[in-house]
């Protein structure tokens, strides 16, 4: 059975000695949270990680989810007593605004939190994730009437949420949705036709569902400028929220998938079914964005936490099992072998996972809190900034963090190698989870044009030059710093071809457009290296200065230190081959033709 | 339902026009070869895997093989009727010697019909698979009458065959085997032990199962020294191979697995199961090596065979699935939107697959024709120049080939979208199949360290410096054609990054071997393109020859030279990074204390 520990002093680490945190005490919600509260509330959630949620993931599996006859649908045992314990804990609201019952506290906690629980059982914690995406969209473009009688119920956990997006013939390109909404005269519309692949749309968690829903409005124009966004609840809730009639739309099936299992992912059939418009008629996708970025940066955030708890029970196994002997001689010769660990390419692949999840840990808070910046300033200025800068690294962290994820559940996998294959440790299970998380949410290609083809060419290169220069900044103010070289040396190479991919890029794609897709994935995983590279000095700097003012955490400082050294040594060189490989650009790509493939 | 179409019309251009098959006329079993039968066996070949295989491939993966209480195993639905057609079409003795049944024809014809069979249905591949691995040691270490008896009935598939090595506390490390054999009296062994990830340990499509058995006799040296193989077969056969007795070896429980559902892998007990010698006693492993060797090979063409269908089914969804319109404009306007395969990075993620394909295959025929070589030649110095590169090359493709061919079958999937995480289109299926691969018969770490540690240096490099030899003569002699500058210009630059590792690890591994097996991984990737590149050289020198001798080729040939150019262009640059990593040697990755891990 694979275990799980919550990395709570990595991100006290992170929050306070490398980010910052008390200086942002001025921003609403952040004045209670002094490092003393954040250590305790965070202390919590891995409690409730680590001993209830955990135990679940295995078993979860196993079992996953079964749709009866009627067209209902069961969760695996023992998930409905952790979402009450989790929804009681008042966990699913942490971040939500208190007028509707939620904590007010930072998102960038709930982010926390969202690792630990996506570690602990990634297909339990998506129930209560998509009430959270469903949370946001309705709070930004819903009606004052419909945020008082949902959003207290899905800060609450009494209902849940669900995104209704993909049709069987459309997942991309939502311009091609068939669904449709037949005004009914009364300010509510009837909604009929078919979703596929919706994640928690139907289970027995809770005593209703709120479907938010993309359709077509009679006579709406064709494409994506057609799209209506609509709130359909399971059954039909009073004025006072007590749900009432069974609405028109039910679960036809459940997918068949690799993973995932202990989550419901279903076609639902919409068959007349009552809904009410969220915001403007034809802005549905407008409204779905907000939902969709915040949703993007939880799947980035899944991706890292597969890595984490896949890591963390390869690094247990490795110096558990006892084989062969250490290539320069005996480490334990009184046994019978050496623990794998002694291995220098078992200490590879164990270091290119670690010295992923700290600087991707690092990266999802720095970009978290711009998003706090973002909602929660007061200032014109710094409101834009990090506005930008969410846009610009929701991409990357979607696509970076979920290709890496899922490769390093591959890589612990491979650290117990024919028990990996098996199911009873647990490994491969990782690595069905992790899967998909490089595919919803818009894939990892997608997030890659959308990186290339908009957010950066984004007012002027407005965002990326921002990114340009706080890194070059740091890198100035530490480049003397001998302690510091390896870091400094090997980022400063990293931003020089990241940079000259983007002048590439800037040169060579506004004229032949495939050029920005043919270095696509390259560019966002170029630029995914020296966002992590930039973590790693900052980390570096602040694990120096932690050694300096206190002797006892040497130990834990100098392995941050060894896995920053290890990227900068292993990881950052791929820089240079991405570079060559987006500016070998087009040409060869479009040569074949389509049916010589 | 995924489909499979051979690819017939390739291997018969690899065997003819880039390898010169009709040169090897001399050798035994190729004489009867001629172009004309080759065409006509792969033709057969590719009709029973493609009609007969691979529709049960999806669903043997979802019925699985199931064990009963009394410890017989079934197998899916179909499969008894396709191992019948296999083995009666003769294709398990494909290359056998006729003396014992065989249709003695080249062990390279033999390796392409297992990429057949392994893309149709990898899970039902390995039954036979296993019983050419079988008869491959005894044919090398048996006694006569061992091989009178067995070997007629592993060929006719009659009887099929395992091999049992991995115990629940060594798989890599053999040494410290536990199963003990007593010594009867009579020439027999009692064995008893337990065996574990045993494949097509028990199964009903033979009426008998001959067990290779790594067991120790009562006094043997410990670790390695002191392990011998035996034959156990279920049933006691008497001397005219009429199976009698049930032996004392049984299931006792099947795995469960992430993958390969249809193959019966298999925890076996021996309670005192009567087993006989084979060859010298405490030289198992030698033995045992001989059926390795060979089935790294079949499982390096397992990774090519998952990656192979995975393409197919990419390419073919890439070219139907209407979604979104090209970055350079709507290209079927007339339709609701445009085929995904217009789109550069969908063209990526293919040309990564199919450049990769196809050097991989010409790589394994490069090397199958050595085997053939190094076992039927008559000139000792071609038999020793065939098997010091059959050596140095086994381990560079079972760990590039399965490394590589399971990363293709993610990137195929990918294409698919959502469609690709759930069961119905098969393209989860390769994945999960594809990802054992890289961990049995050795897991890919111990691939990497057997070709640093012991290939590279074996004979003062004797086996390196040929490779380098070829390569640098092909380079020299082409390098003057235009045409082919692409190719040689990138062969040269990977060439030389090659050497330059060999070189390093030369000069800093030998005090120090921990630096040998910090870079093994990089190395045996690096080695794996620059092989690769070097049979796109071959290849793009071929198809450049047909095409100016035979126009109507032009577009079969134009597709290689576009894959190949792609291939250096865009994977051939990952070389740099390589030989940065392994040239940063092993300080770093020894410098974390074990338990900071």
């Amino acid at each position: 059975m694979p275990s799980y520990r919550a990395p709570v002093a990595d991100v006290h680490f992170l929050l306070t000695q490398v980010f910052g945190w008390e200086r942002l005490a001025n921003l609403p919600g952040f004045s209670d949270a002094t490092p003393d509260v954040v250590e305790a509330i965070l202390g919590e959630a891995a409690k409730l990680c680590e001993d209830v949620l955990q135990p679940l993931n295995l078993p979860g599996d196993r079992e996953g989810c079964k749709r009866a006859v009627d067209g209902s649908v069961s969760v695996p045992k023992g998930f409905k007593a952790a979402y009450d314990a989790f929804a009681d804990g008042g966990w699913i609201g942490l971040a939500a605004d208190p007028q509707y019952g939620g904590q007010g506290l930072p998102y960038t906690l709930g982010a926390v939190v969202n690792e630990f629980a996506s570690s602990a059982n990634m297909a339990f914690a998506m129930y209560p994730g998509l009430s959270q995406g469903a949370l946001a969209a309705l709070l930004t473009h819903g009606s004052e009437a419909q945020k008082a009688l949902y959003a207290p119920k899905l800060i609450s956990g009494a209902w849940s949420g669900t995104m209704n997006l993909t049709e069987p013939h459309c997942g991309t390109d939502l311009g091609l949705i068939k669904t449709r909404a037949v005004p009914l005269g009364d300010g509510a519309y009837a909604l009929t036709g078919q979703k596929i692949f919706i994640s928690a749309g139907e289970h027995d968690l809770t005593e209703n569902i709120v479907h938010l829903v993309l359709a077509r409005i009679a006579g709406a124009p064709a494409g994506t400028k057609g799209i209506s966004l609509f709130i359909v609840p399971k059954f039909l809730p009073d004025a006072q929220a007590n749900p009432g009639a069974r609405n028109g739309v039910s679960c036809g099936s459940i997918e068949h998938k690799m993973g995932i299992h202990g989550n419901s992912t279903c076609v639902m059939n919409y068959d007349g079914a009552t809904g009410w418009l969220i915001g403007e008629e034809n802005r549905g996708l407008n409204a779905m964005f907000v939902m969709m970025n915040e949703a993007r940066l939880g799947v980035a955030i899944q991706g890292l936490a597969q890595s984490e708890v896949a890591y963390q029970n390869a690094a247990a196994y490795a110096r558990d099992r006892l084989q062969g002997r250490a290539l320069s001689g005996a480490k334990v010769p009184e046994k019978q072998a050496d623990p794998i660990i002694v291995h220098p390419d078992v200490r590879r692949m164990l270091l290119e996972m670690r010295a992923f999840n700290e600087a991707a840990r690092a990266l999802v808070l720095w970009t978290a809190l711009k998003s706090d910046i973002a909602h929660r300033s007061g200032e014109e200025a710094q409101i834009r900034a990090a506005d930008d800068m969410l846009g610009l690294m929701t991409p990357v962290l979607k696509g970076v963090l979920t290709d890496t994820g899922f490769a390093n559940t591959v890589k612990a996998q491979q650290v117990f190698g024919g028990h990996g294959y098996v199911g009873e440790w647990g490994m491969e299970q990782f690595v069905r989870d992790a899967r998909i998380a490089m595919i919803y949410e818009g894939a990892n290609g997608i997030q890659a044009l959308d990186l290339v083809g908009r957010k950066l060419p984004k007012g002027g290169g407005r965002a990326v030059m921002t990114f340009f220069n706080e890194v070059g900044a740091c890198l100035k103010e530490k480049e003397g710093e001998a302690a510091l070289a390896p870091f400094t040396n090997g980022l400063k190479t990293g931003l020089d071809h990241l940079q000259k991919a983007t002048m590439w890029l800037m040169q060579n794609a506004m004229a032949k457009p495939d050029n920005a897709g043919a270095g696509s994935t390259d560019y966002m995983h170029l630029f995914g290296l020296v966002a992590m590279g930039y973590m790693w000095l900052r980390i570096a700097d602040a694990a120096l200065a932690r050694k300096a003012a206190d002797p006892s955490l040497a130990e834990a400082m100098n392995a941050k230190l060894i896995a920053g050294t290890f990227f900068m040594q292993r990881m950052m060189p791929e820089t240079a081959a991405h570079l060559a490989r987006i500016s070998a650009g087009a040409d060869i790509l479009m040569a074949m033709p389509a049916d010589a493939f």
